[in-house]
């Protein structure tokens, strides 16, 4: 009883701690609730009180009212893309990650929800109302919408019309070119393969996201003048002006011919090791090639101009299946920022949380939630790494899911588990996260049982059999902090954000704060 | 063909004046769209450019630029609930609003959409995960979070537990009393009954939602010495002293020995009329019982000081199934401001959107988005009708719903009928709004005809067989403009809301902008 209160009691420590961020409470108030008879109802006592609710609220807004406008020039930008990460997985995740400290959940608050701004962003692309992850991608780097699956071209280019989108009229430029050339350092991490759409939407232009190797071009007789992705990054600027590249996705990179470090054939038929050309282009003793975490706890930053990291030959490990030898999405964010911020005209990184997206596509809800806190880890290196006076930092998303939180369960309740609700047509019990659609299909209702969720695996239900869970069409949240965050306000088209960020930091074609102080 | 492209010159015409509220458009740069064979994919020629994108976010930039921080003090406060107005429903209701003129869609933005603010509201309530309207209406009026379906009590207070809820230290103050200390005038509209969760929460304390009238209570012997929801309306402040009281539900409020002026008959056991007492304590050529449209637009507003309306016996008609005697909510928001502005120290209005929510619960997802589209248009009186240099307008919801927005149709599919892709698993179409349980069960996808979705009752897919389909527990969006608009952005618990309008309108008991300026 003794060791129970006492682990109760660093339980809501570690609580305290979380919120005082948030500047939501005040601390001496807090004490410890009653143990609960069941796990994880860690309701702190005070929530009971009228004056509880009203001494949080009359502190967030002081809080509020402290917040000045920040008008400095932003010398550093991070754009956290949280892939897929609609509303509601942002609401889970913060349960999630409160259960997992033993606490009811719903209280908590994820790192970059305590950010002073917010805006809705429109994702919807040219061609498509709900938009797949290349042509959001064009749209938040590149400051133009595009058609389904194209990537850094205008919706002139048709899906596949390599010809077309060969033609410099229809080619964009992307926020990375914007950086270099305001002599900025730049970088991309991601978690996915380094040529899959998000991280491409930063360098790539071609009318199919799928053309990562030119074996993925072969069945495109058509396509046999444009370059693929891969070859892209690592020979046409911007991506061969990296100073950080950070994924998964050897085999992309690597010919048939090679084996790599994992034992894993390469995939392109050109016979090319781009791995090998990136180094022989950069012909410098700071510039490397890492493979693993050891390789990059090994790197003295400080030496280290050029890197390419490639952790994997396909997409990098949800982080719950990942072994010690795979650095993680903070390990990853940490590296880059420190191999950028040595530049003095600043940088800018781009961080993609990209396995949140195939998670929800495989209905593995516990995968989502784990790999949006993983998510928000890494922001929370990124906001400890730099300061608020000089580097903007902007957290979004590409487009939604389709999961849904249903209710009403009673506080505390495991957000991966079964509702404490029960049908009142069927009884049967059900789940408080479901699909719209994916591979669980239906038949899942009728056999839930409890053991089944343990697994990380799990395939939450979902009504419409696909094999594949679509993305959503709804708005996604825009979390601002830093110079000139306050922009990010109100209801947004997706395409407005690169020129808003180019604003803030004085990159790019269009208006800038640095032209309006002229 | 030539009085083709004469519809398609004013169908632009018209969307080009509302995105011009948003200044986002260039107005002489769009041009007619080729004629599509498909209905409603009328998209604007000028997207397929680069130019035209970037112009678009630029000129975003600029419009976000001229924003000017609001420091006055509210004189007015117009609060717009839409009840259970997730942000799925107001994506879908923008693609559907756009739809109706013939457009795309996509692109639309309603009424509150343009606000500069925006921010996002935790919804849990003390004791559950996912709110009701009662508990979240509780927070949002009155700064405290409560029990579920408890309201105007704290959360020592428990369903059912009239005698704690006579407890005074367990009651709270509402907005409206806060408002009526001030000597400000007070007023609240809804298209539900007026002794519903949501109206409730303005002015009545009470250990059970569903307590609205003393027939309501009959099966509760313990809470014998408790009022009834109507009662305190009429009889205890704030409730007897609002100006306007504008919704459903004389039911609540009649005698059973009664019969209304649609022949439906009072529920009331006690033989109260409380229409007529209010009359009487009224006691003023200044105060008016209205009970249809009529009523209404023969008051001369000039003349009325309080007006009590009620519409229906039970709920006001969805706005598709209402004849001309019922007043849309645009009417009674417009008929109240006219009523409230008269007062030279300003008011409070609280507006209800309260049928989004129980269309939902059928899901109905045509009247849930109609009604959404009804509620901002109430919005745009709201904002037409008053100043944003005095008066502070928040839009925001109570709790989300289980309704989504699956991929992948093209840009312009209709929102309300099949998506433009089929399953690849069992070839068969799916809806693009879906839920994640309610009444339709998950048997309609095997039956899905374009036919039925015809109808305004079709009910749209869901996955968990429920009589009633349940809120969703994600955040809802918060939409604030005019003074002190820009305290509302950042992830806020929902209670915080009442705390910040109170300090921008100088009322209640917390920190106010006039204190500030001492």
């Amino acid at each position: 009883m003794k060791n129970g209160f006492v682990i109760s009691i660093l339980v809501i420590l570690k609580f305290s701690f979380s919120i005082s961020d948030a500047n939501v409470l005040s601390f001496d108030k807090i004490r410890v609730t009653q143990e609960s008879k069941e796990k994880k109802l860690h309701i702190n006592g005070f929530e009971a009180t009228t004056s509880y609710w009203r001494t949080q609220a009359q502190n967030k807004l002081k809080s509020q009212l402290k917040h000045k406008v920040n008008e400095n020039v932003a010398k550093n930008v991070i754009i956290f893309l949280g892939d897929g990460m609609s509303l509601s997985t942002v609401t889970a995740a913060r349960i999630y990650f409160g259960q997992k400290q033993g606490l009811s959940g719903e209280e908590s608050l994820l790192s970059f929800e305590k950010f002073p701004y917010i805006g809705l962003s429109k994702t919807y692309c040219y061609d498509k109302q709900t938009a797949d992850s290349a042509c959001s991608a064009t749209a938040y780097l590149t400051g133009v919408k595009a058609n389904y699956a194209t990537i850094g071209v205008n919706p002139k280019v048709q899906l596949n019309d390599c010809e077309s989108s060969r033609n410099k009229l229809n080619q964009l430029s992307s926020i990375m070119n914007w950086a270099q050339n305001a002599r900025k350092a730049t970088g991309i991490v991601t978690n996915t393969r380094i040529t899959h759409a998000s991280p491409a939407g930063t360098y790539a232009r071609t009318a199919n996201r799928d053309w990562e190797s030119d074996a993925d071009m072969k069945a495109f007789p058509d396509a046999r003048k444009c370059s693929d992705i891969a070859k892209q990054l690592i020979r046409e600027e911007p991506g061969n002006l990296f100073n950080v590249i950070y994924g998964g996705g050897r085999k992309k990179i690597l010919s048939e011919k090679i084996i790599d470090e994992e034992g894993q054939r390469g995939q392109r038929i050109d016979g090319l090791d781009l791995i090998d050309e990136w180094l022989t282009n950069k012909n410098s003793p700071k510039a490397y090639y890492i493979h693993n975490s050891e390789g990059m706890n090994q790197m003295n930053h400080s030496n280290v101009e050029h890197v390419l990291g490639l952790f994997e030959s396909d997409h990098m490990k949800f982080h719950l299946d990942a072994g010690s030898d795979q650095p993680s999405l903070k390990e990853m964010t940490a590296s880059a920022i420190n191999v950028l911020k040595k530049h003095e005209n600043g940088f800018v990184l781009f961080v993609e949380g990209g396995r949140i997206d195939h998670a929800h596509h495989q209905n593995f809800a516990k995968h989502a939630l784990e790999e949006t806190v993983e998510f928000s880890e890494a922001i929370q290196t990124g906001i400890e790494m730099t300061s608020e006076e000089d580097t903007l930092i902007v957290v979004t998303s590409d487009h939604a899911h389709t999961m849904t939180m249903s209710g009403y369960s009673k506080r505390g309740q495991d957000i991966l588990g079964l509702n404490s609700e029960i049908s009142d047509v069927d009884n049967l019990p059900y789940m408080t996260l479901s699909y719209a659609n994916g591979p669980s299909g239906v038949k899942k209702r009728y056999k839930i049982k409890k053991d089944e969720m343990k697994f990380n695996d799990y395939r939450y239900p979902s009504l419409v059999p696909l094999n594949s869970e679509t993305h959503g069409g709804d708005d996604v949240p825009i979390y601002a902090r830093g110079p000139h965050s306050h922009l990010f306000t109100g209801v947004l088209e997706q395409n407005t954000i690169p020129h808003f960020i180019a604003y803030a930091a004085c990159i790019g074609g269009g208006l800038t704060v640095c032209d309006t102080r002229l």
